[in-house]
């Protein structure tokens, strides 16, 4: 699991850290401003240069970061020898081509997520970076939040129990990319918090979805999932929902568990509730042989950290020691292998 | 749609009522008494007799209702000369079986929903009480909220636009009886209020399902159905969830409404965002051709009034006034066609 | 505390019961018709009449319990030799008077709250309950509620640690009755719930109130108390609020709790923050010398049982047992000596 | 009000803006990083110094904003002949002191809430900023969010009719500066609101707080105001509370509103609610002479911009433009008078 260190630490390691990592980001739309602000505030990184078609963003970067380069190409970022790795937040369609030409050059890669548009080309990345020993991590930036930490905690001690169900809900009004439907936008979230909290991958899958009139694209989608012959899961992802909902329920024999990812406090509820078959039946029609038991609920206190700030320490942590990071090429080919 | 007279008009009515309709309720386990009570209080009915295996059961009605008979088996209220109308709340198993007594006594009826285990009996059923000119009505206690009639009136004037989806969410820990699942328990629910909302009838459904380790039956279910062909449904129903959700989100082109049946005031809200084409598409990379549109939310005032009481006038009603009732049997035979 | 038989053991011991308490309500508005299902559905006890001055509220009463006795006037249940006990749920100004005849023709009685206008009038009752030796019980239903039962044992077993404050809001759209200001309304609610759970009464009180244009009186009120040297106590009650509110902290040294009485499940948080001083301040300008500590917060179960039930349970108790319930004369008193 | 430019007019604008505003910001606590990030992405503004005693604050900074000067006195910063204006978020008891040292020095002065720590001092400032024809602005934040400025507008439209309360609850587990008082700490928020939405202030004041054994300082206190005859305004602080609450209530003759600034998407409510005199008093004894009515709710949508970004534009077009800004240093002025 991710332990990370207090901030406090980190200043300190800061004056004493020896070979800085520089850093270019490709891509200054939606996600773009935020990997560079953080990737900037983190020690032992820095932010040399951003990269986007679009003079106004290229602006915009500028305006935030004034000691930085901008360009409108690729190509002077990947030749740039005074960067060692690149962040990718361009459409999809181009994740491949980018990071392919990144790792080729040389250097680490952090790509948006999903990796790429075909587990072909994913498993190709995959492979490139093995190849060239290089850092291939994909932002999934879910598993570096608190409160997925916690979940991952709670479920590997057991105390939920055998795992019954995973079941989630991520709606809310509005896409940010055009060049994919709502599961490759929302269902990687889902997939990954998936995958990492139970250690189980979807042994088989249906979904069904809908796209309205306007639209050639799916706007909304529901997808079950087996997990392992008693894991059932469930995914409605839906980007024409009138307000925002990300609500995960994780159900197990002993204990269940709520997490509203949109709670300011209390993200993560425990419930001390779940069922017993019990041995006899002497009360007769109204009683059932099925008990359901109902115990108090707890809410673990969550520690309020900028999980992409942790996520930019934790890539920056990978290159300096050679480390493996948690949401590395393979973890990812799985999600785009089920989507 | 459902027009109800003001509580002081019911009472000023009473005193000139001719005929009082007498019931008998079979079945005084979970949800026999809310019938027993909302019966007795209606004007132009009145509470004679009730019959459960279970003396406790019994007891408890003598002790609640001191001036009604009692009986264990249905014979005696079946062929009871002074009843007119027989109320069913028993196990679905034994609905046909009972119904079918009671209208070949000539009583008129209300079921427990749903109407019977099987299309065939519900079918017959049907055909028995138009056979016979008595009022078969199925206890489809939602559809005669204030919230469920105020949510057919937004749809019908056009409010919400074309729809585009229902998904309902319906959980909750445990259930109340032993010989059904949980589609046969909670599902009706969704299905009454979606058909006479909507004013239309599923095309196709996929139904995934689970049963755990301690169980002969289904906990938990995920229905889809397509309601036409750009109309999608979901239903998600659980007896197996830490909370209890009752919530429905039904999408149109215009507007978008939610209806949180747990809320205490605030159970319909009606958001008036959307979706639009737009024309061209200058901006380049990062906007799309679909435009989200977010404007104000209303929430219309409910008024609170116990559904079961109103759905016991309105079957009264239905009696007095050789009345077909908004929950007949033909609706209620698309129900169970649908389990 | 209050302790109570389950379901069961109730059911079992009404066969038992060799006296039944018989009861008169007077007073059918509100309030009366729960008294008299609740008092209807206890074992040990009958309700034999009720008494309304309007012909209406005494029609009402006999259709929903046929085989009861109803009256305009007192006298004649007053003078009931028939009646063991009176329930009083009439308008303040009256509660005087009536408990006064009841307890002289030698009745037991249980009051609405508050116990009378005036603490003369309140420690009268007191006075002659205790001369007739009969049972004087305030109906403060709060007190009896599964909630504040656990607040009790919460505070009482020093998990809080040395309290803080106590901080109550109770407001709502509208009031209940004509002859009475909020304060007489809904204060005697915090207080009696203050004063039980705490143990302490106010040593000194502030208050500020506003009446509005149309109305002669206060339909608001802020109430600031001292309980003890270091306890503070606030109460917010208003009736013209748009939305309704039950929200109590208790905040102690070691711990927090918030009530939340419109909440379904979770109605009593608790939380594990408070604040410690720290020995030094090494960090200079931006630390402080009080550290707060934010950890974990559980919920625990409350039991569903209907607060009225149990509290006409312990008025029966209290008659056949000869014990002094814990919504005595005496302690109602003291809510009437500070409103 | 505030009219805003949308964010594309601004991006526009900033490539023709003639003059920049260079801006220095003394304290780097916990405000200060807020401070300088909002005014280095406003167009027509450049941070250009960063002045704070601690020098791990500095390397932050610099670690941020790598391009600007960072200092540990004020000296420098003040006497800087290429800065114009100063943002001051040190302790309350320095404001005095290095605000008037800028504005003598010919800058204009965005200082944090509150303006000075006494009356006396506040008064000078705003006279030395006219004396010398600079801008003196307090960072009185809410005024400028999107919320505050709707709640303006519905009011000044008279929608809520004649204006009966203003009740604001702020509270939450800590504090963040060392100097002063919840009071001071946290009312200087709702009195802004207040003043700035009713155009009203206070004409009497009572205040009830409590400090607690480990504390020399109120870590919470209740304040009930006059506003003017018949507008009550009542303001809960508190540091030691175990949850967040930033809940407002507006309640006039014709509607009510709720602002929570916790909620995501409906940070505003307005209900069609309130109370009618009614003319006569046939029903008797349970009906009352008031009439409460309850209609529709209506949230309106709320744009979400930053409001310091806001803040800063708005300062930046003050210097430019001559004008006097909403937070002026007379209205905060009165601010402090009631404190």
């Amino acid at each position: 699991m991710l332990t990370t260190k207090t901030a406090e630490h980190i200043q300190e390691q800061k004056a004493t850290s020896p070979n800085t990592l520089r850093v270019g980001v490709i891509g200054y739309g939606y996600w773009g401003p935020n990997l560079a602000r953080n990737i900037s505030e983190v020690n032992g990184a820095e932010l040399i240069q951003v990269v986007d078609q679009d003079p106004k963003r290229q602006t915009l970067a500028k305006k935030r970061f004034p000691h930085i380069q901008t360009a409108s190409g690729i190509e002077s970022l990947i030749h740039n020898s005074k960067i060692d790795a690149v962040f990718i937040t361009t459409p999809i369609s181009t994740h491949y081509e980018i990071a392919k030409a990144a790792l080729e050059a040389g250097k680490h890669v952090l790509v948006a997520k999903p990796l790429a548009a075909s587990s072909k080309e994913a498993d190709e990345l995959v492979r490139l970076a093995d190849k060239h020993k290089r850092v291939l991590m994909v932002d999934h930036t879910f598993i570096y939040t608190r409160a997925v930490q916690k979940i991952k905690e709670i479920v590997k001690r057991g105390e939920l129990g055998d795992i019954y169900y995973f079941d989630s809900v991520r709606v809310n009004l509005g896409l940010f990319q055009q060049d994919l439907n709502v599961v490759w936008d929302l269902a990687p979230h889902d997939l990954s918090i998936l995958m990492y909290v139970l250690e189980k991958e979807p042994l088989s899958l249906i979904a069904t979805g809908a796209r309205h009139s306007h639209s050639q694209i799916e706007n909304m989608a529901y997808i079950s999932m087996e997990l392992a012959r008693t894991i059932m899961a469930h995914l409605h992802v839906n980007w024409l929902a009138p307000v925002k909902v990300r609500l995960t329920m994780i159900c197990g024999r002993k204990k269940m568990l709520i997490y509203d990812d949109l709670e300011a406090d209390e993200k993560i509820k425990v419930y001390d509730r779940g069922i017993e078959v019990s041995k006899n039946n002497k009360e007769g029609l109204y009683k059932t042989l099925i008990e359901y038991r109902t115990g108090d609920m707890y809410a673990p206190n969550i520690e309020k950290v900028e999980a992409l700030k942790l996520e930019c320490e934790h890539f920056v942590e990978c290159v300096q020691e050679g480390r493996r990071p948690i949401t590395d090429g393979h973890t990812s080919l799985k999600v785009v292998r089920i989507l």
